[in-house]
């Protein structure tokens, strides 16, 4: 059998070993029922089961209020960037956008389509290096969505962003969801693409407060409107079962690792270990202000393109895949959710070690 | 290990035992990658191998002219209800509907949000139990949609209906795609829900004509437009990574199994058998119009729920499960799509002898 390699990929990412080899079995019989977990009818007993573990290790791990609903739903985070507007904001109405980075920008190009876009702060000026400090509300916004981790740029919001009483708070979690202790009720909704902390790709999870479901027009095709989902219990339609099952099996796995607060220490740990690397190299720099650094993306360059493609060659020769940066940025970048190992962060940090001792000048 | 029962399920429904053995590798290292299939990043080149693999064999099987898109979405079937109209269909225009079940009505529905809406045919006075021989086609349809079968009750087209040169035909072919030949040139678009004939839930296979990619307004979701997903090779945003895999997978088998004519004449076989013994049977009864039978799903009745109850329990006893037809039609439904065994055929038939003989008046 091959062995495993330390995966640094930004999504799809590493998934706990465990897990994978649970799935395995289930692939062919879930649990004793004969049938495999892709061949489950969704209506089946044995497939409502995996459903309601899912969704309620969701509820148990990050606290969810009994006023909210958490829905698995497909087509990505992307279609959350159109489907929020399509219910929340009306043509007369004005949504605020905190712009971070390239998922921000994206989300504002679907919501302009709906109603008005105030942008409330940018820090495109910097190549999305930073936070914004200064938030620039409108008066009545329908909501304030912003993005609480930026996985190409490597910088996270330390805490959400402060709405007046009454506005919804909508966050795109997609690449630190359930890596640190979230407050489920200060937000209006918290959605993210599944495929970086939590399974597979395919799924959303989207965990709403209920009278935004009920907000929602009712003119809009079944599929995008909320309440059709959350009537239905995300089963309006099939829903993605395979990634449903693997969500449970790794919420399981977070939960045994001691929840989101463990997880954040955690995270805190492993992501702390290259940032200290990086602030007393000579020849690594970190990309992302310091106070706005990412747990999940850690962005850094040589400051010489070619020496990074030789350093992101040497370490995938060594088994540490998926260091490229995005193009937007350049240069490496490690992601490195929950479910990465430290012991992959340790073998990253030697060969970084080793290679500036080679290229010392 | 616990021994795989018969799962006669409408869907998920059961897949080819050694893909998910291959898969089971997989889950752990894709090839000889070190890294899992579900955690390889959709850009890598191992999962784009996978994708060219899975579209390959797609447009090889089914011999795809080279002017048509397939393209991996998500959302199911029910996304592409109304995501169809969005891009073809226009406040004045019409689109004609042919009605021969439930799925047929929910397209429909999604329709009218966008424009006009002719009922071709609707056999909904028999509770669908037969296809409409008479089709009345409007002036100047921006479409003609089908649904070529009928999952819930068990009938099936024979044949495409006629339309007039240059009139789009739109076929949701959820239920019995690639389970024969198709002539994929006769049709606009030919989109399917993955989780009966060609994998896990999770997708949609949408095969597209290139005109009518390009003829969508510009102005919807950027993920709501086919020119997003044909321009970026189903990769605008993440796919859903595993069920193309698995597609990849299904087709490769469905090939060795000497493609669609074979596998046209095996489900002839097996759906032959049932309605064989169905036909001179005193107890059980067909619900469909003989000449309208559907290959994929049969649907039977006793005429007594009693007794139909007695029966679904038995068999379940005996490790035939997810007999149970939908509410609408009642009694019995054995779904035998691609993947089902002959021998659990057999076994039903044994089973439906046996019980007919104990109840015999
Ligand atoms: C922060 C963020 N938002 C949104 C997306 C898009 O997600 P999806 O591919 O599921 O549509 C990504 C994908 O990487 C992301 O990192
Ligand atoms: C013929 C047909 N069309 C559409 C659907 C809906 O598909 P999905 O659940 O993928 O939206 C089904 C599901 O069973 C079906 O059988
Ligand atoms: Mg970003
Ligand atoms: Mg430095
Ligand atoms: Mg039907
Ligand atoms: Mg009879």
């Amino acid at each position: 059998m091959t062995e495993r390699i330390y995966n640094f990929s930004a999504g799809p990412a590493a998934l706990p070993l465990p897990v994978l080899e649970q799935a395995q079995q289930d692939l062919i019989s879930l649990g004793d029922t004969g049938i495999g977990v892709l061949e489950h009818s969704h209506r089946s007993k044995a497939f409502l089961a995996v459903y309601e573990q899912a969704e309620g290790l969701c509820r148990e791990i990050a606290s969810v209020p009994d006023n909210y609903k958490v829905l698995f739903l497909q087509g990505g985070a992307s279609t959350q960037f159109f489907m929020i507007p399509m219910n929340l904001l009306s043509k007369d109405q004005t949504a605020d956008y905190l712009v971070t980075g390239s998922w921000s920008k994206k989300a504002v190009k679907e919501a302009k389509l709906f109603g008005n876009v105030n942008i409330a702060c940018n820090s495109e000026d910097k190549n999305f290096s930073y936070i914004p400090s200064e938030v620039a509300l409108s008066e009545q916004p329908a909501y304030v969505h912003f993005t609480s981790n930026n996985t190409i740029y490597g910088t996270e919001f330390a805490s959400e962003p402060e709405v007046p009483a009454g506005v919804p708070l909508v966050c795109d979690a997609s690449s630190d969801i359930f890596s640190r202790p979230i407050d489920i009720s200060k937000y209006g909704i918290v959605y993210a693409g599944a495929q970086k902390n939590l399974g597979p790709s395919g799924m959303a999870v989207v965990i709403i407060r209920d009278d935004l479901i009920e907000q929602g027009p009712t003119d809009i095709p079944t599929m995008m409107q909320y309440r059709t989902h959350s009537e239905a219990g995300s089963m309006f339609n099939t829903p993605p079962t395979f990634g449903i099952y693997v969500l449970g099996r790794v919420l399981q796995w977070l939960k045994d690792q001691g929840g989101l607060a463990a997880m954040g220490q955690k995270n805190q740990a492993k992501a702390g270990k290259l940032y200290d690397y990086l602030d007393q190299s000579q020849l690594f720099k970190p990309t992302a202000a310091k106070q706005d650094r990412s747990l999940m993306n850690v962005t850094f360059v040589t400051g010489d393109a070619d020496l990074d493609a030789k350093f992101i060659a040497q370490a995938t020769a060594a088994g540490l895949d998926g260091l490229k940066g995005h193009r937007s940025v350049g240069g490496m970048r490690a992601s490195i959710y929950n479910a990465f190992p430290e012991a992959g962060i340790d073998k990253l940090l030697s060969m970084m070690n080793e290679f500036e001792q080679e290229h010392a000048s």
